[in-house]
């Protein structure tokens, strides 16, 4: 819910007494499917303080904390638990109140989307970028310019076979964003994932679920669970799950067995309202959700046995760009990030 | 605010006293950037209630109406003023909260985007489509049908010239759906708009503004202003603006000088964090808003003169479809509507 003042009136904000300054409207670009969640804090802590009044005081529990490691931008209070993060969301300045900018962005050659995501509402306006590829990175760059975001990191759902990531020429434009892939895809990056990792920007962060079968190494980035992050939950899905479909199986290490596994455990799991955003879409469709995935994908609403028919009874032709592309998305886009080290992302 | 049961425990709305029942929660897609302001109504409630407390009961004033014709679905009730709505909403029932379904679509031999919008909170689940393309017309009912709606309206923008509307399609398959197009188009359609009408669909509505320029008959379609309509608001710009670009003016009754004055006078006056949808893309970008256009749009941030220049200096090549697409469109997309006779939204 966005609180602004419009109409020459100040709307909402103003009934808790607190009125946003005319500086800090002027500031930034705050917009494209933002949301604002200091009045719902305001409302949670007033329910907070009467809960306090009606029961024993005990000490809240935390849940397990995350460390990040020196490349990780985000606060460590964010690690916390929901229950803890939305408590002292309520403490915190206006400026920092988590607020989502996202925006998705076609490549057409190889109908792929890159997704653009920042935390507006800090400071810093911290950024990501996932699936970028490498003939659209200059207008990724350029558009992260024009919105004033700090582009943190480019991160891959897979090693893919269509096409080239962008993520070398946007470290090598940008030397400070660093790469995520997964380290079951045994790739190079600057830091490498696995399940239940979180990847933090500003107060929001994507959490890691493993979603190999496309390819061994795939995982789909879900942005988090709590009441200070966007609602409905949105997930990044890459090729394990597109719009009335799946990626391909027979190439990468794939396994139709374990891709039924990965998106009925992973993904069909999640709210029914999350929208899913692929990392390609043949047919125009830009998003879905669980909901209708669950009811109307022609091949995950099968039984796994007739799904492991579906895919091995595709025929496709050998992938045209997989020689070009494996190799240089085995190193992120970058040749000579091969000799360096990748640092896991949890230490 | 989406207020539902999550995690095992209602939130927010529960501090009211208003339950969501479970068959509610169960009942059809309530999903993809939905908003739902059952419970700001009631805080609004609230407040207008303190408000008569504290001074003398006065009439409210009713702003003017716009009566829907036999054709148009809407509510009589939601063409009254913003303030007579919001009050009002705080008295409809639970089911009739308008609720924004979204989704944009596109067509990739023509880089046409078509939008689909419902209100999912209405009972009837009512829908229109923005610039149907005549390729992805089956597509686009494909999805109509998945999410069970009702669609009600097929819209253009403008009369096309690099691709056939979908609207022809659409009406031989569903023929309660009622076509519409601006009367400045000289187009046949079964509706007719002009600036300043409003286009209902369940609680939720378009505004039409007229932006010629392009060509003699564009228009806008601006989301509703209120508290009961979508926030950010979102504008459906056709050709007249593109993201960092604008359509071309030397065809179809074109002018520049028009178009300048148009986007200035119709989409730069909206609030800033107005999100954009152009009818076409090239290069991938999905949305834009008020506030970068203003600032990065590279022909319109430049004085009417240098615009003018720039429009005259495009030199662009005859538009390759106009021939086979104009005649098409100007019937929309349904040749046999020629006899018919078209009616004005407002009568």
């Amino acid at each position: 819910m966005e609180i602004t003042k419009r109409g020459g009136k100040w709307n909402m904000i103003q009934l808790y007494g607190k009125r946003r300054k005319p500086e800090e409207q002027r500031k930034g670009f705050d917009n494209s499917f933002t949301f604002d969640h200091r009045f719902l804090s305001l409302l949670m802590l007033r329910l907070h303080l009467l809960r306090l009044s009606l029961s024993p005081v005990s000490p809240p529990k935390v849940g397990n904390m995350i460390k990040p490691t020196a490349f990780a931008s985000g606060l460590t209070r964010s690690n916390l638990c929901p229950k803890i993060r939305s408590t002292m969301a309520t403490f915190s300045t206006a400026s920092e109140s988590p607020k989502l900018l996202f925006r998705q962005l076609f490549e057409k050659e190889s109908s792929t989307y890159t997704y653009l995501l920042a935390d507006v509402g800090h400071p810093e306006r911290p950024a990501l970028l996932i699936d970028p590829v490498d003939k659209t990175a200059e207008r990724d760059l350029s558009l992260v310019n024009d919105l004033r975001l700090k582009l943190t990191y480019a991160i891959n759902t897979h090693v893919h076979a269509d096409h080239v990531t962008g993520t070398g020429i946007i470290k090598t434009k940008m030397p400070s964003v660093k790469s995520i892939i997964s380290r079951a895809s045994n790739a190079k990056a600057d830091l490498l994932v696995k399940g239940g990792d979180r990847i933090q920007f500003g107060n929001l962060f994507l959490e890691v679920r493993p979603t190999p079968g496309h390819t061994v190494g795939c995982v789909t980035y879900v942005t988090g669970d709590g009441s200070d992050q966007p609602q409905p939950r949105m997930a990044f899905t890459g090729d394990a799950l597109l719009i009335r479909g799946c990626g391909r199986t027979d190439f990468q290490g794939g396994s139709s067995e374990q891709l039924y596994k990965s998106v009925h455990s992973q993904i069909f799991t999640l709210p029914k309202d999350t929208l899913l955003y692929p990392a390609h879409d043949y047919k125009g469709y830009t998003v879905t959700t669980v909901e209708e995935e669950m009811q109307y994908n022609p091949r995950l609403t099968k039984d796994q046995e007739m799904f492991k028919n579906i895919m091995a009874d595709l025929n496709l032709p050998y992938p045209k760009m997989i020689d070009k592309a494996v190799p240089a998305n085995m190193v992120c886009g970058l040749q000579d990030l091969n000799d360096k080290h990748s640092e896991p992302l949890a230490v």
